[in-house]
């Protein structure tokens, strides 16, 4: 419980009283003391102070539940809801409990953040034996008073004393049968009495003690429950999987009852002021007659549509019309609202944000930006879509009403869904495309040779690996939706099996590369068009971010280019050189240059290398023709572009080798590594192998000049991988130097920066003597990530992360959000050292944390001036930059 | 040359002149002024001041050959050149190159520090066709004056000129062999005569010029040969091998010439004021009637022993006695001085402190602080002696005037020469042991299934591997001999080669850790015994540490821990405790562990390891008794524990596995990872096999009951390897104190401290968040490297140190010498954020660099309270530690 000593957050400041009535004088609005009032609790004083009609009522503050966490019930809690309560039956005129006119109440809770996972809703608190007679009395309809009783005792008895519902509901299914009706509103007052007194005999079986009859006993049991559940496992997870802070607690709210199962001329509904499925701006919504607020939210029984409100309660449906425009020109969004109907008056139970999907969200904002009335400035329009919501709108997905037999699921590599048919390796990928089936790649886990088999198929499925083995990140790049490190896959030549169930090859399969589900057969999918405000959006976006964040993109090929421009990339911050030699007629020039014998086959391969670099830059630079791409220089370890030992080994020993593959084996395991991570790559290949580096430069200069030739504009930054050191940097830098010094036009020479990665810790450390040279800065966050945390994603990642994270020892996956404590500080330490001695510094991020929202923000705060990320993130990283400058002025206006 | 802009160093001031006479009146004693003079002019300066006949002479200093090297000749230097000679012409009464009594000069270089492959010395310069019958005439001796003149002009032309002295020797020998002498003063003047037409000769053919009659150009081109040879190949190499600056230049001394080639009543000779080899207070040295120093240096004629020189000169020889015993009181310390004689008056010709052997040091250093006219205090005596010195007295090498067959070399491992008989795997070696054979271990990398090969034999040859690898790490931890990564060795079932040669079982071979170098054949070595003023050396050091910086070992065995406290170890700052599984009999434990299927078959391994652990253990705690012993859990990847996977494939392909081994090859499969170094180890082991450390926990605490039992002083500190957050350490501290509460004493509880291991970057980054539950650190320096500068030791340091050591890439290899810039700048910054949060926090070291001078300086001032290194270098590291706490007191009082 230590967490909550632990309120130094000004979210958490100490109030003078626990509790505070809907329409307390406070010094702000309601609607900005959601970390006192809760949620619920904001929005009911903020709906009281605009005069909507709300039932009357208080609400208990986060800070008794903060006290409660802390030391247990605080005794200055009860002094405060006996006067709390005094106050409320004084204005209602009615007392809690109260055998001759009782006063019945809501008990809710209300947290900061909207969380699932709480205790929710007690209705209908007050009621016992005694005051359940005067309801009847009072209201002249007895079916009415036990009705409510029931439902109070099951509700209570659920929520409260944690009595699984299916106790409650074998009683009532019997009952409804009894009687032949369809509905608990239909019931008889009999049956609904004989209910009572069957739920009592409920809780007391399995509580061991008589349901509580007092109504103040009831009252306090309701409240402690709210806040205990803060504590509850589903919360804790569900806080931890969101970030929201532990030691926050929640509010609760306690409201007196309307009665929507009063009558015929009473109901309740939910409703959102737009549509939330498609922003279109008509209210939606469901009510139902003659019942109270569960039966709509738990779907057990049939309502009708919000537009069939006008005709049952014509007024009501007016006055509820009227209450729409208010609270969207007053909360400038869209709500989503609770109401219930008794005896034909409205009543506003509570109002909150509504919830939307992406393609809503994108409506909705742009709606409001143009409607005069709530005229939404276009920075809290941009503010208000969330990554998710473009992730909604980007992306296929399984469609919402698809039958989904899944099979087993993985980690989530490459986001959108796909349906193909089983093929096991590249050959057979490939003949299948050729046939016109759509494919599912099944490797154990992919290498250079599965390339040209990845490039044809839908989606990508592998036993092994990480979210950074290849299958990941070839897929992430190509945007090919894939699922890796399916533990419980195991792969054979021709088949597949998960447990008992086995893949054959062109068997359906359907995977989803957002959430890691593989299921068997064709699963439907929802083919997302890009609704038109996304543009808008993010054009927005562009102008709140322009000259403060870039966004470039991470591509290999002019494909890659293209698309990354279409998405709305400046240029390319990360042109990795090594994937242009994996092709099938690239790969064995590459070899030979590893194999060379002799000097001269050495140079002859390096020549040939330089022809097939020097096309690829050709259309690479022509796709960003204007905009500056930024080109890596080799960088993995050469056993990358030889074949596995282990294959060749058990070949020698069966079947023997050819002298070629001889050859092969012997440099495979020369070039082979203990950890291949921290080996021979980089520009410590730059170093083993001469000439390497000053061929690659060759080919990007001599492909500007042939864009220039036919009149493009191309610009280039060359990039050095994997630097230590300042020496080290200067060496490849005059490599650099003096071949573009070769190979540039005298007459107009190209202007080449030439700049590092920064992905080593001790770059980070030493970059005030690396920056004195270096034109540019480029963070590889992942290598980054690996060597601060010494985490092989490979290899940590699938066995370790899930515990991790499960026991608290890291908040988050530090490969998806990026590490601020740690590798957070590196860059920040790197940027400022960076820029005290080289002031005109540019420095970007190249790692794939450029494509997240919070580290894009972590990132920003650090100083960089642009984030690069692969061409599907290209539209998040534009949103969630914008929303870092953001937020940084707006931390600027507050200080 | 922009080394030379960069003269910030205080060593590297600039002085108004840049020429000073010997007798010069400086500010400071001249011996305090090498960076300036040079130490050869420092030391005639300084003999000057004492009287001794030094022959009159000036010194060009530093600062003038980096302003030459900077911007070439400077123009200043020639007015001053003509004002110092100007000066010595007068007090000498003769002019450089006067046809009627000429002036004659030595010049020499003379660096701060003594330096190999610089140009050296020119003598008799100023001799030309003119002044030579000048020289006859005046000495009255005209084969002296042609003898010098001939020497002069092959001097110049080797060293000035750089023309190979065979060119010179071939006239040379032919006219001896001409006239039947055995030595070049025989000569006859008519062959002198010829020998200068010769060598004239011999100069234009190979310049193209003739050769420089004018003296001050050839006192020029000396000058600027000197200043240039600072910058030749050999020069830098050595510079960059002794971490010497580049930047410091060199000076050069110019003086005038005397003659032990006058006359028989000349001589010349070499003395040291004590014997280099021994220590014994006897001069030591070689002389020569009738010559110049370059023949007794060279070795090319014969010599005689100083304590011959009494009879040959004894007036000079009273002298000469004198002046050492005024030399050794004055530089307090042991002199190498050079000397000539010239018509019997001896003359000085430089001086310096004498190289000498470790024993010498050893001997020498506590005699001067026992001689009370020189009164070394024993701080300076501790200051004198280096680690070098001790590794000389601490271990076997091949004895200096052995016949080496080198075969090839590898990597140092670990120090010490070994003999013995090749063997190619355990078993074999075993047997070989065991029928009393020496054995030398050659495997292509060793495994723990090596180890029981390894504990018998005399040394290791691995062909793979860096100085990490299993090999070398369980060498240097016993103290074997070892020598890995030797690429040209390919090693087959039976047999290995090197090029051409093949190795066969049984053949004798020899090698030396200490320099790499493998030999055919069995090598003599020299069996140093341990001089009895080691031990009193060493008990002075640690005096002046005590307090400041201890000194633990890295053990893991009981012999090992034994071996360290006889060695003078103050505990154990590293008890690994996995080497404790790798026994033939723990090994099939270990596997059963991770073998196992159900939670019984785990729980049942568990206990059995535990059992065998606590036997460990109660030896250790044993031979540490009274002392702490730092306990580190389970660290290494369990693949370590797991067979080869290759081997299980290939026999898997041709005979076939058995279902033990197809379910360890599954395993190893499950366990093997792509970057071992970043993967599941350490404390990620912990969270993943719960109970492992909790059992290694009690293990430790059962061994300290028993070891209380018997009337034992245990003292043990629990360490959490490889620890990345601040809740993953609180987690591992939870379950070590539970196993502690479970296994402790209640009545007189054992205190033990819990600490982690520092060897994530991140880890150092958020040590201010470990540090509030860490009782201790220890810097994991060999992994905080690898993950710091993304270096793979196994695989980058075959391949990639000497290039970058070569290119200057990098000063030193960080795995030898601790990388203070960046591992350093991590190392600081976490001692102090973790005493920040808690200011008792005790920290050492236990990286390899806790046995490396030069690293225990870098970590002292990091403020660290120990180091701990293997058992062999303890003795260093008592030194080391003492220099460190030397110079910061020394750094202290100058500030």
């Amino acid at each position: 419980m230590s967490n909550y000593e632990n309120t130094l957050s000004p979210s958490r400041e100490r109030t003078e009283t626990f509790i505070f009535d809907f329409d307390h004088e406070h010094d702000h609005d309601p609607m900005h003391l959601r970390s006192i009032l809760g949620g619920k609790g904001a929005n009911l004083a903020e709906m009281t102070r605009l005069a909507l009609p709300v039932p009357p009522g208080f609400t208990i503050s986060t800070e008794a539940c903060r006290a409660f966490l802390r030391k247990g019930w605080p005794s200055r809690l009860d002094v405060e809801i006996d006067e709390a309560l005094g106050r409320l039956e004084r204005r209602m005129g009615r007392r809690l409990g109260d055998a001759a006119d009782p006063l019945l109440v809501s008990v809710r809770s209300g947290a900061q953040f909207s969380m699932p996972g709480m205790m929710d809703t007690v209705l209908n608190l007050g009621l016992n034996d005694e005051s359940v007679v005067a309801l009847a009395r009072l209201s002249g309809d007895e079916r009415f008073a036990y009705d409510s009783y029931a439902r109070f005792i099951a509700m209570f008895g659920r929520i409260v004393l944690g009595i699984a519902g299916s106790h409650f509901e074998l009683h009532l299914h019997a009952a409804m049968d009894a009687e032949g009706v369809r509905t608990e509103g239909e019931l008889s007052v009999r049956s609904n009495q004989q209910l009572v007194r069957d739920y009592r005999v409920v809780v007391e079986k399995i509580t061991d003690e008589p349901f509580p009859l007092e109504p103040a006993v009831q009252l306090r049991r309701a409240i402690a429950a709210i806040f205990t559940s803060w504590d509850g496992a589903r919360a804790r997870a569900f806080r931890e999987h969101e970030g929201i802070d532990h030691a926050l607690g929640t509010a609760a709210t306690v409201q007196s009852m309307v009665f929507g199962n009063r009558d015929k001329n009473s109901g309740t509904g939910v409703a959102f002021t737009r549509n939330p499925s498609s922003g279109a701006p008509v209210p939606y919504g469901d009510f139902m007659r003659n019942a109270q607020g569960e039966d709509v939210v738990a779907g057990t029984s049939i309502t009708q549509p919000l537009s069939e409100l006008d005709a049952a309660f014509p007024e009501a449906a007016a006055q509820l019309r009227d209450a729409f425009v208010r609270l969207e020109r007053h909360f400038r969004d869209m709500c989503d609202i609770e109401f219930t109907i008794e005896q034909g008056r409205l009543w506003m139970l509570q109002t909150r944000r509504g919830m939307r999907t992406g393609a809503a969200a994108l409506r909705i904002a742009v709606a409001m930006v143009d409607d005069a009335d709530i005229a939404l400035s276009r920075d809290e329009a941009v503010a208000r879509i969330t990554p998710d919501h473009l992730a909604q709108v980007l992306h296929p997905s399984f469609a919402p009403d698809a039958v989904v037999d899944a099979l087993t699921s993985g980690l989530a590599a490459s986001p959108g869904a796909a349906v193909g048919r089983a093929y096991f390796d590249a050959d057979t990928a490939i003949a299948a495309h050729e046939r016109g089936e759509p494919v599912i790649l099944i490797r154990t886990e992919t290498s250079p040779d599965d390339v040209a088999g990845l490039l044809v198929c839908e989606g990508v499925l592998t036993a092994r690996g990480g979210l950074v083995s290849h299958a990941a990140v070839v897929a992430r790049g190509w945007g090919i939706p894939a699922v890796v490190g399916v533990s419980d896959l195991v792969v054979d030549v021709n088949a597949a099996r998960v447990g008992g169930t086995t893949i054959a090859e062109g068997d359906w399969l359907s995977l989803d590369g957002s959430s890691g589900i593989v299921a068997r057969g064709p699963v439907a999918l929802t083919l997302n068009s890009e609704p038109p405000e996304l543009s808008t959006i993010l054009a927005w976006a562009d102008t709140i971010r322009e000259g403060r964040l870039g966004v470039r993109a991470n591509a290999d090929t002019a494909a890659d280019a293209r698309a990354a421009r279409e998405r709305g990339a400046e240029g390319i911050g990360l042109c990795r050189t090594e994937h242009m030699f994996l092709g099938a007629d690239r790969l064995p020039v590459m070899r030979e240059m590893i194999l060379a014998g002799t000097e001269a086959e050495y140079q002859h391969s390096l020549e040939r290398l330089l022809e097939v670099q020097r096309e690829d830059f050709v259309d690479i630079l022509e796709a960003m023709d204007g905009l500056q791409v930024t080109v890596r220089l080799l960088d993995p370890p050469l056993h990358e572009f030889l074949p596995d030992i282990d294959t060749l080994l058990v070949k020698d020993a069966t079947e023997g080798l050819s002298e070629e593959e001889t050859r092969l084996l012997a440099a495979a395991r020369h070039w082979r590594e203990v950890n291949p991570m921290l080996g021979v790559r980089g520009v410590r290949l730059g170093v083993l192998k001469p000439g390497l580096y000053a061929m690659q430069v060759r080919a990007v200069l001599e492909a500007a000049r042939m864009r220039r030739d036919v009149g493009g504009d191309p610009h280039v930054e060359i990039m050095i991988p994997l630097t230590i050191s300042a020496p080290e940097f200067e060496l490849a830098r005059g490599w650099v130097q003096a071949a573009i010094a070769e190979a540039n036009d005298d007459d107009d020479p190209l202007d080449v920066r030439i700049g590092t990665m920064i992905e080593t810790p001790r770059a980070a450390l030493l970059a005030g003597e690396i920056a004195r040279t270096a034109d540019f800065f480029s963070f590889g966050t992942n290598d980054l990530t690996q060597m601060t945390f010494g985490f092989s994603r490979d290899d940590v990642e699938g066995k370790m992360m899930a515990p991790y994270l499960a026991k608290g020892l890291l908040a988050q996956n530090p490969f998806d959000v990026l590490d601020a404590a740690g590798v957070g500080e590196l860059i920040r330490m790197a940027v400022q050292r960076g820029r005290e001695t080289n002031p005109g510094l540019l420095v970007g991020v190249c790692g794939e944390h450029g494509g997240d929202a919070t580290s894009i923000a972590t990132l920003f705060a650090c100083g960089v001036d642009y984030v690069s990320c692969s061409p599907f993130r290209i539209p998040t990283a534009r949103l969630a930059a914008a929303h870092a400058v953001l937020a940084a002025t707006s931390r600027r206006d507050e200080s």
